[in-house]
């Protein structure tokens, strides 16, 4: 039905991973944001392949080409578009795969629904390299929310049984998240960074993969952004979240912890700092009914492992409806959580913008 | 902007707590559905208070008036408007408690962004009293979903450190589902039920409260419904899942464990079953790509513990801008996610019909 | 698919003519709007039937109960609901029109599309009557109109030969709105009304009925609402106008005369008016690309005449397949345009407050 | 907020007049659709300038580069993204006029609304080059409609003073409809078209332009289309339409005729043919209550005259806020009626199957 997000700023990604190119519209956007070109290669790369021994080789420039909505540098109010081409597809590859569906993948799925006819190279339009008009567009829209005094920022707190740090849910600094982002593999403690690095050698030697977790964080939203019900704040990040590949839950504040913790510990009681009414802890992760709280807007993301393997697997082939083992070949990130994380925190800042343009529902001055 | 859910069945919420009524509109239903009175009702009776010692005492009929779109037991076409009376509202009760915020609850989120407007006597449009008109849309979109061979049923897995069996999430049944649909306190694992009844004695007698863990399956569900990224199974669900009031997290299938399981353990591999191409396993929880697999759809959902709690917090009296210790009376349940159980339940009906309406992005016949 | 006009300000109307009741539910009002009694009143009677013998003789109090959404006289941020109950409905008229569809009516429409499910009982959801809670809402619109400058107001300018004086497009007062809205019948003109009321006479006797065009100006509204292409003040006027029953079409300013103009004359050159840049003329309704010019925004909207006359008609038995006269009997307006004045005006107003509601694409502070 | 139309398919429309690229991203578009080049590029055709003396002289290929949602030669179920190049751009004919508002033009209104940050050269995203993604579009969606037996088509009635024979709106084929998409100038009637071709040319000498009207129809669509109140086939189909630039009004069937018919007159009997039921005449133009009746769908559409005339105009010069006389250069079509022809027609074609694709509110099989 949609590939969209957001409801002020409209988010339209399109695109295959070995069509001609990839891309995205946004609707929405006000006049006269001055567009960042570093800023967005920077959040760009992060995503991007090639970054180290630990990620897919497959490189690709992914410059974007903006085809409208931008003039003299700035956005002109009117819809924009921008698009990356796909440069380095090896569609041999995967030619063999269509009739012998990779565990785990949506290739059986898309294959069944759209009876044959889904450009299933490379993953098609469930690709992960759908992600990198998602960061472009999230690297647009965090511009906006810097001018605002709002920042976003991602890293990952788990890889397999390997645990970083968590940021202090009432204390992260935008210092904090300006580290986070230049943090290689998303990681800043490096202790657990060198941990992971040996896990991922292990696994690529394994020709297995391991899934991560992903925590986010949004510092400096006013607070009162979001409605009540089906329009909150989690409702509307969660099915914005939910546009990136591989993710499998997410949480705010304490999470899925909190089914065991008890009100008494889990309550955020009210406090005055600076002459001002805050929570003084945020297990509530910066959002309640909905609404946020003015405590910096916390999630965790988990990401599953990257489904294809170097190992042979189970598969059926379709045509002749017979088993077969399959063994998969060709590039893959063993972890597809550490390309996540700049994803996350781009979908967040669209999200983030989407909520600061809502009028309705709002104290009648 | 909007308490709706849905996109071809919509669903719009309205009414607070202790105003006249609340209710529904559904637009979108198909016409010449049958309405079961009996499994509305039932359905009513599972969400309603005063089940059990060890939820809330207040007692209402909660039966609701059918305004529109009905006529002679089926539904028209028309929008469904239904309203349940509020005729057990205590609003001395919290007529105190609008200068000095309870933690963890909406009131000073929403003192603010509504300007003191807000109608917050008993949590207002936030309380979860707003869950009723959704069970009863839900057990409407359960009776098209059974015409079409599908069953959707929740269950508590986790109650503080008491955990209960999960499902299988192959192999579940409808009859396993009608078992969960009439176990008390949505516990069918007796053993484990006895454990929650004791600790919730303990909580009330400490006047403290605790989170909880709802698993939630439907069945039956055709291969092939939801889209790719931003129309998905997961997102549409999860946003209209955090609709739910203390809601904190959701997962799909293996979830926030996913984060540390290799891909070779994790991956559902594909086998033959009755001729027809099925995952073997259901790690996935039924979703791939956003599109159902047709494996039964299972999803966690994990709630916080009720925020109002009969012990001492800090809170702040806004008038004077001093802190103050606050205790909150009244009827309360110690654990909310008992009573979300089948709002859960409703919520992943209502989406599943949803699902099944959409037209666009199929294969063209 | 819905029921529902808006985008920022969402008003869901439900109900049908001869069920319990009708009402509405608006979401994203503004909180702390004061709602005035009085003004909703006055606006539901210039609706109601029975105002003078040229209009349906249906007595109804037609006084809304609130169920939500309002508290203490002000709105308060959540979804407001309003019923109005059906009290005086004569089901009997109807009874025997179901099998034999009223020519120019839904019957047959509904009929086939609902699999004869639908209530059709005196037009069911597709009854004049649905307008009433159109009315409601807009009124309440207006309220919140007013606090910002602007105001709306419609008249009848045509019925069947007899024309009235149309406003003046670019010196329209707020004195000449509150005339307009005192008029009887729609019309300010006392020459033309009398016409009217012999007109409606002669119908009445022959059985007959007519059509009608109302204009509506709305004034006060600030340059630049709405938005290029598809999100513009026509795309979403035009949208929620054909909500009502028995509209056919509707212009914007010079409308459909544009046809036969030439450039030279059409055009609506600018000039200097205290100091501020405005159109000289207003040839454009107040609306250039979209997007309000500053200037009253000025519609037109046809009306046919009521398709229930009291003359033979020819129409088929639907159990039978047979060729059938059939003749109306019951209560009917000889021309709905009269009645439709007020709920141009409430559309009007809910889509001007809607526009005010925009965030997107404006230029960036 | 949304250059998007549709609700099921969705056309989202982006680019300025002379940026690098317009283009268009359709997502909902069911797989398997066969893509027709020669179609596409003959309704493109229809749009684009230099066809005759009497339009614009810019000459552009036009020729549309598919990014996805395209695969061997069918719809893919994703997101097709299309784009076309603007290549004979000559901005220095509109360098002067950004500080010189044209009369009738949206350059001012943007001038504000976007705070001087819109692209306005060539009128940007208001231009009428932005319909050619909307052809585009049309043709697309006008091949699925052919499979499924419905045809759309438009012509000119009316230009200035002269008119030509409408159709019949019961009796209408589909060789009329191919007969009037092979007409030149949009106007199959030989006379009426040597006159228009003849006021064009005066228009030319005199530096002005004209108005004119569309009739569009669209056969074979079933009954039972489209909703009550406000996802009614007018309401869906008016407020896609008024995305043409310079439409003023539009009407369905006798529109606004009927506001001097008789009830006895304008009422469509039923009647039987062939064993079916259908209205013996079509003053609904097709659509009653918002539901298709199985009758041609006929809509009118008025456009105002070109608002680029070549005559002196009375405007104000912004930085010095002096009044200044402005005389428009350049290249302009002395009718944009004319080239709105196909556009109508694609429009059109596009809420047709986007009405197919509604699900909800039917009978429950």
């Amino acid at each position: 039905m949609s590939s969209q997000i957001g409801r002020n700023i409209r988010v339209q990604v399109f695109g295959e991973s070995h069509g001609p190119s990839i891309g995205v519209v946004i609707d929405g956007l006000p006049a006269g944001l001055a567009i960042d070109d570093k800023a967005i290669a920077d959040q760009m790369a992060r995503r991007a392949p090639g970054q180290s021994a630990q990620v897919t080789q497959r490189r690709e420039a992914d410059s974007p080409q903006f085809l409208s909505g931008l003039y003299r540098g700035h956005t002109t109010g009117s819809p924009l578009c921008a698009v990356i081409a796909n440069t380095d597809t090896r569609s041999k590859d995967y030619a063999a795969l269509t009739d012998l569906p990779r565990p785990s993948h949506a290739d059986y799925n898309a294959a069944v629904k759209y009876g044959g006819y889904a450009d299933m190279r490379g993953g098609g339009h469930f690709s992960g390299r759908l992600t990198a008009p998602l960061v472009l567009a999230g690297a647009i829209c965090a511009g906006a929310l810097r001018q605002r005094g709002i920042d976003v920022g991602a890293h990952l707190i788990q890889v397999g049984e390997v645990m970083a740090p968590a940021l202090d849910p009432v204390a992260v600094t935008r210092e904090d998240l300006d580290r986070l982002r230049q943090a290689p593999l998303g990681m800043a403690d490096e202790a657990a960074r060198q941990r992971v690095e040996d896990l991922l050698d292990d696994l690529r030697r394994q020709g297995d993969s391991v899934g991560g977790l992903v925590e986010c964080a949004a510092i400096g939203l006013p607070q009162g952004l979001g409605e009540p019900m089906a329009a909150g704040v989690e409702n509307r990040l969660s099915a914005a979240l939910f546009t990136i590949p591989g993710l499998r839950g997410l949480a705010f504040g304490a999470g899925f912890a909190a089914c065991a913790m008890r009100g008494s510990a889990h309550n955020d009681p009210y406090t005055l700092v600076d002459g001002r009414v805050q929570p003084a802890s945020n297990h509530a992760g910066g959002v309640l009914g909905g609404i946020t709280t003015g405590l910096p807007l916390i999630s965790h993301t988990a990401f599953k492992p990257t489904p294809s393997i170097a190992r042979p697997q189970a598969s059926v082939r379709l045509s002749s409806l017979s088993p077969e083992s399959l063994t998969i070949s060709g590039r893959h990130d063993p972890c597809i959580a550490i390309r996540a994380v700049p994803v996350v925190e781009a979908v967040t800042a669209i999200v983030c913008l989407d909520l600061l343009f809502d009028k309705g529902g709002t104290y009648a001055t």
